[in-house]
């Protein structure tokens, strides 16, 4: 007897087929003798056609208007769902993200949940029914709908999992679990049986696509257990939780991670004067534009080079931003390179383990991969190479590192 | 300076070409000096397609997940519709039917709108904002969505204006007004300047397929002035409204009407006892099955023939309730036809004028038309005859009584 939050992507709801698969799933999970909370996306693309749909009227939607048009994607899954469950004789109930309790700020488009109230999903628990979550959506203080943003299903999962008290939140989505590295660039990757939240943060801030850190973020606040697993076969998953949750000692290093949607930006001969970092930076978040790693040196007596990464979507928008800011502080000009990618290897272990960097270092140079940035943190270790390099480096780091 | 409601179906609001060109037709209204709120459907076939999606997974979806289906199509329409007005520089707002105020009952898929609570509208109108409601839903009292049926968004466009007492409600549709009869048919019909509510309920109750009765119900009994007009162009369309409202005084015959969706049924040899017609209809009302007319005739002495008209789906599902029922009887059997119509005349002045009966059977009789069944109202006079007679009916009868 458990009390499940079982979260299905849009991939696994794609068409009434796949539905019906997930309705299978969803009664197995109960026959097992447990409570079932159910949180679905939209849909496979349905969330980019309606925004293609609303971009055919105007370049601008308004906010609070595209997340009313949004919100439906899920909405017809829930509803799908539960008519599979109903027709195979199982009590369920469908319920949007308001309806479910799930509060919102006012941040359209990318909302942040505020609060879960459960009492309604408890008192449908309470009624033996299956209870299925419109994912992604929440009520706002305006009594509007709110959508979360990218990765939104899942921090409502996690969310409430954390609010009933689940005993886990499973994570089904179209891989079987998460990989020490990408399979299809490292044909060595291993599927990770248990990582702390901890080492998966990091891993879902350097590159890797599983999960979004906000979800792991609330997930280790409230000492939610996840599992990612496949929706397609029935392979034992990754278990992600508290350190102390875990028999087993963390590995040295968990994973190999990388992303490619990056590029390096150089202001070049900027005079070196008090307030300089504070002008081209605050320039950039005053836009919404996420600096990562920035590096300052020294070219010449007086003038330093600043270079930092973002990612390349952000590249279009920071360059008009930083000729105004290099021309305001006579700086000599701006540089780019967008074929560049950012390898990281990622593990709780490193913080008592010393010599890890200087291992990736020889791992590189044996490759002769010049690394262009380095930055570390307690558990990571990120190198900015030629994107040209990822595979050979990624490869031979996984070697190196877990084998 | 007026408060107009204006209700645009799902072929107004089918792509984001027409979603453009009623936003339009809305911001003239506005900048006619008038306070709008809007009515929308779902756009195009989408109801019937969420209906084959939950009919891929079962044949009889649970209803209150179905209603949870159907009513995102409201929903998409007017999102998309208030993004369009915005893009033009208008403040407008969407609700659903939920947050619009209407409450409806527990029936679903087609529950009756119990109360309209305006507060919410009028407290966004008097932000100055153009107030966009989801047409066809309702919120229920177990705080579930449910769906109005047919003709739903109609109604909620006339429960509305009755709420917050506009001074019109207009309902776009693709044909420009009411006609005398379907032009489709008869190349003289005319657009009706005015009709009353009465004689529109009559037309709505044997075919004329503008406008669902129980919208005209509603519009009648809280006194909202109607005019049907077209959406795709800017000619006057036709006024429904109380008699009271007219200074003209209403024609003998308002409108031939048809109704090809028409089938008899006849049980033969039915012992003359008491209590007989009650076990037949009986047996059909408890299967939601709508009789329309019934004529009891007496073949032989000791025994009856009793025939009845019910729509052609309902057929169906008539025929194995009344096998039983007629092997209970001891009745003969069963005889059916389903090619069969209704056609009728229908006006206010038919009560003061006599002889319009007549008149109607001799230009049937002229044409060699067979009278099968005669039904009658105050301002209504309905004949079946062979469908294949439909359109020759129609003609000759529209010629004799309109002109």
């Amino acid at each position: 007897m458990g009390l499940i939050v079982m979260k299905f992507g849009g991939t696994s709801v794609n068409g009434t087929e796949r539905i019906k698969a997930v309705a299978e799933k969803v009664i197995t999970k109960r026959n097992q003798g447990n409570k079932v909370v159910v949180v679905v996306s939209a849909p496979g693309d349905m969330t980019d056609e309606l925004i293609e749909s609303a971009n055919k009227i105007t370049d601008t939607p308004d906010e609070r208007e595209l997340d009313m048009l949004l919100a439906t994607g899920e909405q017809i899954s829930v509803a799908l769902l539960s008519i599979a469950i109903r027709s195979k004789g199982y009590d369920s109930i469908s319920l949007t993200g308001p309806q479910a309790g799930i509060y919102a700020d006012t941040t359209h488009t990318k909302a942040r949940i505020t609060k879960v109230n459960p009492q309604k999903i408890i008192s449908e628990l309470n009624k033996n029914r299956i209870v299925i979550v419109a994912g992604f959506q929440g009520l706002n203080p305006n009594e509007d709908i709110a959508t979360l943003g990218r990765g939104g299903s899942d921090l409502t999962a996690v969310a409430i999992a954390a609010a009933i008290k689940a005993d886990l939140c499973e994570i089904y989505t179209d891989v079987d679990g998460i990989y020490t590295t990408d399979p299809r660039i490292c044909s060595d990757a291993k599927k990770i049986d248990w990582i702390s939240y901890d080492a998966m943060l990091e891993m879902a801030g350097s590159g890797a696509q599983v999960m979004q850190a906000r979800s792991i973020e609330v997930a280790k606040k409230f000492n939610v257990k996840i599992e990612v697993k496949s929706s397609f076969n029935n392979n034992k998953g990754s278990l992600i939780s508290s350190r102390e949750d875990s028999k087993m000692e963390e590995p040295i290093v968990s994973a190999i991670t990388f992303d490619k949607n990056q590029a390096r930006l150089t202001i070049l001969d900027v005079p070196d004067k008090p307030g300089v970092a504070a002008k081209i930076f605050g320039a950039l978040a005053k836009e919404n534009i996420n600096v990562d790693m920035i590096i300052q040196s020294s070219a010449r007596e007086g003038y330093n080079d600043i270079s930092f990464t973002v990612t390349r979507v952000d590249l279009k928008k920071a360059l008009p931003i930083l000729k105004q800011v290099s021309k305001h502080l006579n700086a000599e000009g701006i540089i780019f390179d967008d074929k560049i990618a950012k390898v990281s290897i990622v593990g709780v272990g490193m913080r008592s383990h010393p010599g890890v960097a200087s291992k990736m270092f020889e791992v590189l140079a044996r490759h002769k991969i010049n690394i262009e940035m380095i930055s570390t943190s307690e558990i990571k270790l990120s190198c900015v190479i030629k994107e040209k390099f990822v595979d050979t480096a990624v490869r031979s780091l996984h070697k190196k590192f877990i084998g």
